[in-house]
This record gives structure tokens, C-alpha cells and sequence, in this order.
């Protein structure tokens, strides 16, 4: 695809990922790290540098050697690269600059600047190793407060949680001999990402934001896109990519946010490179950020859309795990064989030797709906027997979901249930209230679609807004049975139901009718699923002989007899 | 994931491809082929072998390296495998088994075991290189028929149409020097194929019924899944899982049939390798047929479902674009930089040379819908967006019909017809009345579904038996639009609509709400037709953005100045 060289300083799983899909583009990699790194065993190349990123020599051979220089952990000799971007000018393309990599390697200078440019972000400050400065700042902040070491801190490593003035002795124990800095306690409920790629004319986009689960302060789960309101996701986006046009150098960025309780977003830290948050994007994304990162650095073409990114596939959900070295040589594979036996589930390994804790791959897992990649990540983590995701599988997916404001209005719904098992078609009920639970309304209309539901039918009696507050929130049709309650005979909920505003329609049908609901989500299957227009058809062949049968008999024995029957 | 190391012989773009799936789960592959051969350009190892796949004593070197064998090419030496398979018992895995590889490298040996078994092919025989012998063929046969190597032969190379007897020369001096057989011709209207999977333990299961189209003998382009009838597809799924069934060995398969205008499928050749037309499943599917193929040989487990196989991932089309070289060098690059440019499109390419006419990458397409792929593909092909397909679609055939009982609810009606307008569904707008044109209304209603008509928007006012009407005599759903007269206020309509008996479903709108009417035909479309989803979307975000701004507005003029203007 380019004739450019790329190199990269470091040979880990980032760069192993970032060889991979520079292969597919028949880029060519060459890799500065030790030998067998995981990056260089899936590139065949004798002029790979043996050596350390950190190690300005070695940095200077790989230059020598490519055109364009990238990195996959930002702990490299800096002053080594700003040498090299003044002598090779043009002929050297580094991303991300220098000068971003050097802001972002001192994570306090990193959150100075972004704090300065109006980022949100905890507030913070760098303080000396002294027990006296530390007090000070307890006195400040309060307790607890994050103590962090400024410089060569990742997945944890170097961060400290001073819960009381007790523990500082501890803290500076444990952080001894680094740079420090303090930071102001962040009550989040949840933890964000957006990796978010900047191209070389410096324009931003981002993939969806995630939510993303640590343990033992190592990232253990990755939820895409984030279980959090689309408000709150746009929200996390819009920060994400704020903070990441700040900084210089074309390439992925991984952001890392806290969404406290009062909906507050939060920038945490910024990564300038692929980022284990964005692992998911292999296989849920059409393009994944390895390759996006190839794409922008080596200025490739990016698809664009109306509302600015196109790579990500939309109607996917995914969850990302990783897979930790496990007590004992080779035991993190019993969870990679489990997951070989989970349908949308993949496994990558980065080629590295066991070590108890150690990062040895992760596992991919997509489905059509977030409910279902939990459920397969439960089977791939608990190992359950499969017995009970066949019986999952055996449950078709519904195609129709029947919601009522109450129980009460179940006898009458219940009709539409059954016309729906005699015409065999999926579909799933439940009680769902416009007033009571306003929430759990909320997220039932903007998930039905991607769980592949085609039709909701929503029942309500009285003032009866559950059919139209879900039409107005989903794109789906929606039928909306008026049910009878004890006063007006069922007129009010026929009104509330059938006189929606222009612009939101909702499919009304006679008052306590869930009977022609039914029939009618099956006509608007039927209309693409042949399948239900041949049982349509028999159906209405049946009723039609119902009628004529009667017809008959009237006929035969005479309407006074027929009136005594 | 395994300890067990793999020899592949070969080491094209295949080989390449089986690497890569390999590296993913951390399995060693080793590569019998020339040096630089694209497979070994992403496997860094010493151990790789130089020379032929063809060679007994190279093979042998290989062996001796690995711990199961595979192929990405069936033209390999068997006569070494058979003595490998004797020698070497349990020590080592040839997958597929020699004894396969064997059969199916002589295509007419193939052919005949096949339909011994009582496999669907096209009728044929062997045939000496004689004119005489061809000629009796032609009166056997008629013209025209196949002429065809026994060996070597791939991309169409190999075969000859003999459209009569004058061409009996010309084909004996094109394939001089062959075995020969001779086939009946297959009137096809479409070429299907199917990767089917066959495990170690014999069990098989399929990937989903493509549709390949080749241009000039090589296979252009691949449609997952087949734009057939299910059906159809469901037939050549059977028919390629039981034609497979009947080798032996584990590994992906790859099995290529025709399809007859009377519906028939007879196969047409088997691979017992990786696959041309399964290259979409790399990005279509949540498992590749290279990492299946992975998977079987080593004996690693395949997600399984009730019905079989669960490697695919639903609710995704995809289309395939074969990269061929072009005349000029690196001409090919081009059309690979469009679709970087494409959402949902990814480029792969091979590290090959490029000569004119060379398989040198594929372009896979993912969308939601094959006619989002197709809308793709046009502008990756040609460079355009698809401005020229909204021309089509004024040709298309109407999805919506809209009719009214009198030209006086045109007003009315022509706002829902105006809708459609804005979302480019197409629709046909006319008049026929309940009452006035009982017969031309009967004739609508049971004549819409079988001319494509998706979904029924009627309107009508005071008694208003068209849209009931209309419903009783289809099975397509009809949305209702009680239309206000000059008394009643429009609640004689509405309940005329609404009102229907049990059986009969009329999805009603509001009064003289045709837009919320047409809204709902889209709604219909959009739950099966994904386009009409994002532009529903689109839409809402605009009713959205409208009301937001006149929040602000009023919010920064305060409500009496609003109110003023």
C-alpha cells in the first residue's frame, strides 16, 4: 500500500498488533527491541535493531533505516528524537512529535497542560518526597488523595492511594527516589476511553467511548461502547478528542476519563499510542486502531462520514478480557480454550513466556447486543458447561417485544402473546412504566433494535404514554394497544395513544385489540420474511372458512335455531 | 494456544493468510516454499524451508521440523506424504490426509468419486487427446462442452469451451499434453460456494452459500451470503457439507458449484485447502476460514450451536473484490487507496511482486445490508459516490402505497407522500374508493404484496372503510389515516379506522396526521432495510437539534419578545 518503512521503538504486544496490520497493507516494519520480541517474530526482517528504546544509539540505528519512526510505549529516549527531527527534517516523519511524547512521559507536566487548556481533569500538584509536604497536601485535599510518580508509571505502578496521615511513610517508601506528584481524590463511578486518532493535517475523530474495568489495578475488562447513556458517551467523546487536538503528531491516542456520580467527566491520562482499552477494535471495528494508527502516520486515507469518523461498525457490541499469566506456566490457555468454544469469541496471544500477571493476550468477544457478549463472557470466564447457551441458542432471537405499563394489563396483552406463538415468531414480554420507571423504559426503546427486535407492540391504559415515549426513542415501529380501564371505556388511552404529535407515529389499534397488534407486527414481518406471509395467508384462509362454516350452518338450520344454539 | 508446530506447504497469499491466523493464537507455523515467499515474510523463524512443495526431499525436511502438516495448495508431492503418513504413525499430522490431496488433484477422478457417491455434477469422462475422441464426445454431449485438464490446473487454466467441432483442434493444441476429460456444459445461471469445515473427529459444518462471479476465469468478486432464496442456499449448504463428508483429513474446505436455472445445484471442483471465495470471512465472520482451518488441524475446539456451526456472525453482508496486478506496477494500489477511503472496506495485500493479471490482495466489504456492500463496492470500483444510484431509485419499484378515497384528501395524504419524498423511498400515490370502486379496490389490495409493496398507507373520512377495507384483502400491514371532514371533527373516521374487529389490524395514526402515517411505512422498511435506519436517525437528530435551538432562543430572548415575533 506504501512504499514508506515504518519503525518502532518498542516490540511488545502494541507493536506486534501494529506489525500485524501494517503486513495486511504490505507496509514494511522494523522493530528496536530485544530479540524474539513479540512484535519482530511476525515480521521476517535482518534488519530489525537489537536493542532498548530508552538507548539513543540504538533509536538512531532503526532511524537510519526507515521513513517513518512511531513508538508503542512512550518510555523512549526523547532527547535522541528531538536531535534527529532538527538533522533529518523532511526525510524523517516521528509520530506522534517529540514534544508530545516528552509532555506525556511526565504525567504531572502532561495534566498541567491539559488543566491549563481548560481539560477537565483532577486537580493536582507536584510535591516534594518529604512526610511535611505530604501533610500539607492532605490538609489541602483531604484524605484519601492519590499520590503518583510523575514519570515511568504504567498499569498502576507508581501510584499510591493516601488514605489517611498514617499511611505516608508507606507511600514514600513505596514511591522512593521518583519525581511525585499529588492528586485530588476522584469519587468516579466509572472508568471511560476513547482512543482518538489525529491525522497529519491535525484534524481529530474517535472510535466509541468505553467503559473500562481494572483489577489489581491492571485492565481486566473492556465494555464497547461504555454502559452509560449516549449523552454520556458523546460527552466522554467530545473531551477525549478536545484534549488529544492539544497535542502534535499524527497516530492513535487512548484517553482515559472518570465519569464521577454527578455525570462529571474527568480526563485521567492520556496515552500517545495504541492503548489496551482499544483492543476490541480488531474485531469489533471495521478497522482496527492498529491500523488506524498505520494509516494516519503514514498519511493513508481515513473514511470519513457526515458526523466526522467512519471506521467503527456500528450494531456491534464487543467486550474485551485480558488474558494474565496465570500461577502455573501455560494456565491462562484454559480460558483461551474456553473461549475457542464461545461463538463470537477470538483469541490473541502475543508469543510472550509465561509470568504470573504478565499481559499474554486477550480475548475479543462480539454479539449482536452487549446482553449477549455478557453472557458469553460469563461462559468464558465461569467455563459453565455450554449447555446452557445452547438452550440460549435453541430460544430464538425475538423479533417482537410486548411491553405493558402494568401487570393489569397483561389479561389483555396476553391475547397478543398468544397469536405470536401460533405464528411461531419470537418474541419476548415484559412491564415496562412511562411513570414508574422512566429508566428502565428508556433503555428498553434505545436497545430493542441492535437485540434485532422488529416490532414493538406497547400496551397502556388511561393517560397511556408508554407507546409513544418508546416510539419516540427508537426508530422501530411501534403498535400501541389502548387498554380499558374502569373509567371512559378505554377512550382516553385511545386518544393518549392515537393522537401522537407529526413526526412520531405510533401504530394504533382498537381499544383492548392485542389481537390485531399481533397480527399486525406479523404483517410487518411478513412483509420481508416470506416465511409469516404464507402463514398469514393460512390464517386468513382458516378465518375466512370460520365465517362460511357459520354461514352454512345458518343456511342449513334456519336463524332461530341457529339463535337457540 | 498450542504447543504443536505446523508445516504448511506453500507459502502464497494462502499460506499467508494461515499464518497470520496462526500468530494470533500464538501457533508456530513453519513454511515450505522460496525464500521471501509471503507467508515467511510475516513469520520470523530460521527453521522455514527453501524450495518446492513439489519435492520430495524438501517435504521431507519440513516433516521433520513440524508436528502437523497441512497444505494451502493441493499440487504437492503425495507420493512422499503416503510414505510420511507410514513412517510416521502418531508422530505426525497431514491434513488434510494424503489420500485426499491425492483424489482431488486428478479433477476427473474427483468428479467420478463424487458421483459414485451419488454427489450432484455435471456428467463426464475421460477422454484421450484425439480429434476422433472429441468428436465423439460433441455427439455424446453436444456442443458446446468442457474440455478439461485432469491436473494442474487452477483460475480456469486448464479448460477449454469446445463450442463446436471446428474447435477440436485449437483445444487439443491449447491443453497439448494433458490428461484429459471432458464435461457435460452446465447451463448456470450463478456460481455458489461453500467453506465447509471438517474436523478431526469427522464432523462437519459450513461457513455461510457465497455467490462468486469470475471475469476472464478468475474469481472478481464473492457475495456472502448468495443474493439467493434461502432455500437456495440452504441446498448448497447441504449439498458442499455432504460432499465433504466423504473425504477424509481435517481442515476448510472450499467447494464451488453451479447453480441451473431450474434451481438445481451440481457441484463443480473441490479444494481441500483455504479458499478464494471465503476471504470475506476474515472480516465478515467472527472466525476467519483460515483460523478454522487452524483450529481443525490442531484439534482445537469450534464453537458449536444446535444447528451446527457458530463461526459465522449474523446479520453482517459482505462483498469480496479480488486485487489483481495491473498493467503498469503498483497500478493495482489504486483502487486499494479508494476503499481506505470506504467505510466498512479493508485491504489486504500479500507482499507480492506485482505482475499484470496476479492475484495481489482483496478489498473486503462489511455492511449491514448487501445493498449498502453494493453502494460500497460501485464506489470503490469507480471512484464515485453513488449519486448515480439515486437516479435508480426513482426507477425502483414502489415500497409504499398510498391511496385515499377521493381526491379530496390529497392536502392531507400529500404530506405523508412528501415524507417519503425526503427519506427516497419510492411509493405510488392514487385514488380508489371503498365505496365508489369497490372492484379497482379489490384489485389493489390483493395485487400489492406480489408487486413489492412493503407496507399500505390509506386514507380516508366519515364512514372510512378503505384502510379496513384494504387490510381484510392483504397481508401487508396498512396504516390508517382518518382524514377530518366538515363534521364530527374527524372522530367519525377515526373510529371508523381504529375500531376494527379482532383479526383485522389497521395500524392508525392520528387524524389527518399522514406525515406520522408515512413516518411509519419507514419505520417498517428501516427494521429490515438498514439505509432507511440512518435516515431515520438523521431525521430525529434534526427534530431534535430544531426544538433545542428554539429552547435557546427563547431561553436568551425570554418568552415576551418570543412571543412578539
Amino acid at each position: 500500500m506504501d512504499r514508506q518503512v515504518v519503525g518502532i521503538l518498542g516490540g511488545g504486544q502494541l507493536g506486534r498488533m501494529l506489525v500485524e496490520a501494517a503486513s495486511r497493507l504490505d507496509v514494511k516494519t522494523l522493530i528496536l527491541d530485544a530479540e524474539n520480541a513479540p512484535a519482530k517474530q511476525i515480521r521476517a526482517s535482518d534488519e530489525h535493531v537489537t536493542g532498548s528504546f530508552a538507548d539513543a544509539a540504538a533509536v538512531r540505528e532503526l532511524a537510519e533505516k526507515v521513513d517513518v519512526l512511531t513508538i508503542e510505549i512512550e518510555h523512549v529516549d526523547t532527547t535522541v528524537l528531538f536531535e534527529l527531527e532538527k538533522e533529518k527534517g523532511e526525510k524523517l516523519q516521528i509520530h506522534p512529535s517529540p514534544a508530545t511524547i516528552k509532555l506525556i512521559q511526565d504525567k504531572f507536566l502532561q495534566k498541567e497542560f491539559l488543566l491549563k487548556n481548560g481539560v477537565a481533569a483532577a486537580e493536582c500538584e507536584s510535591v516534594e518526597s518529604t512526610e511535611v509536604a505530604l501533610e500539607k497536601v492532605g490538609e489541602k485535599y483531604g484524605y484519601p488523595y492519590m499520590l503518583k510518580s510523575r514519570t515511568q508509571a504504567y498499569d498502576g505502578r507508581g501510584n499510591f492511594v493516601v488514605s489517611s496521615k498514617d499511611d505516608i511513610p508507606e507511600a514514600l517508601k513505596t514511591l522512593h527516589s521518583r519525581p511525585l506528584y499529588a492528586e485530588k481524590w476522584c469519587p468516579f463511578t466509572k472508568e471511560l476511553a476513547v482512543m482518538v486518532l489525529r491525522e497529519r493535517d491535525g484534524s481529530v475523530s474517535s472510535y466509541p467511548t468505553v467503559e473500562t474495568v481494572q483489577k489489581d489495578n491492571i485492565c481486566h475488562l473492556v465494555y464497547a461502547p461504555a454502559r452509560v447513556p449516549d449523552s454520556v458517551q458523546l460527552k466522554a467523546k467530545v473531551l477525549a478528542e478536545r484534549a488529544v487536538s492539544l497535542f502534535s503528531g499524527a497516530g492513535i491516542y487512548g484517553v482515559e476519563m472518570f465519569l464521577l456520580e454527578n455525570g462529571e467527566i474527568l480526563l485521567n491520562e492520556i496515552a500517545p499510542r495504541p492503548h489496551n482499552s482499544g483492543h476490541y477494535t480488531i474485531d469489533g471495528c471495521a478497522t482496527s486502531q492498529f491500523e488506524a494508527h498505520m494509516r494516519a502516520i503514514l498519511g493513508l486515507p481515513i473514511p470519513k462520514s457526515k458526523t466526522g469518523f467512519a471506521l467503527s461498525t456500528p450494531y456491534t457490541s464487543a467486550i474485551m478480557l485480558n488474558v494474565l499469566g496465570g500461577a502455573e506456566p501455560d494456565s491462562e490457555l484454559e480460558i483461551c480454550r474456553r473461549a475457542l468454544t464461545t461463538k463470537g469469541a477470538t483469541v490473541h496471544l502475543y508469543g510472550k513466556t509465561t509470568r504470573p500477571g504478565r499481559k499474554m493476550g486477550h480475548i475479543n468477544i462480539v454479539a449482536g447486543s452487549m446482553d449477549e457478549c455478557e453472557t458469553r463472557l460469563a461462559q468464558i470466564q465461569t467455563g459453565e458447561s455450554s449447555s446452557s447457551s445452547s438452550s440460549d441458542e435453541q430460544k430464538e432471537k425475538p423479533l417482537v417485544g410486548i411491553i405493558m405499563g402494568s401487570d393489569s394489563d397483561l389479561p389483555v396483552m396476553a391475547t397478543g402473546a398468544r397469536i405470536l406463538q401460533q405464528f411461531d415468531v419470537p418474541f419476548e414480554v415484559t412491564i415496562t412504566s412511562a411513570h414508574r420507571t422512566p429508566f428502565r423504559m428508556t433503555k428498553y426503546a434505545t436497545e430493542a433494535a441492535a437485540r434485532g427486535i422488529k416490532t414493538i407492540i406497547a400496551g397502556a391504559g388511561g393517560a397511556a404514554h408508554l407507546p409513544g415515549m418508546v416510539a419516540a426513542m427508537t426508530t422501530l415501529p411501534v403498535i400501541g394497544v389502548p387498554v380499558r380501564g374502569s373509567t371512559l371505556d378505554g377512550v382516553d388511552s385511545l386518544y393518549s395513544i392515537v393522537q401522537m404529535p407529526r413526526g412520531i407515529p405510533v401504530a394504533t389499534v382498537a381499544i383492548n385489540n392485542a389481537t390485531n397488534a399481533a397480527l399486525l407486527a406479523v404483517r410487518n414481518l411478513a412483509a420481508f420474511m416470506p416465511k409469516y406471509q404464507l402463514k398469514l395467508e393460512e390464517y386468513y384462509a382458516s378465518i375466512e372458512k370460520e365465517v362460511l362454516d357459520k354461514a352454512d350452518r345458518l343456511e342449513t338450520i334456519g336463524f332461530e335455531s341457529y339463535l337457540s344454539k
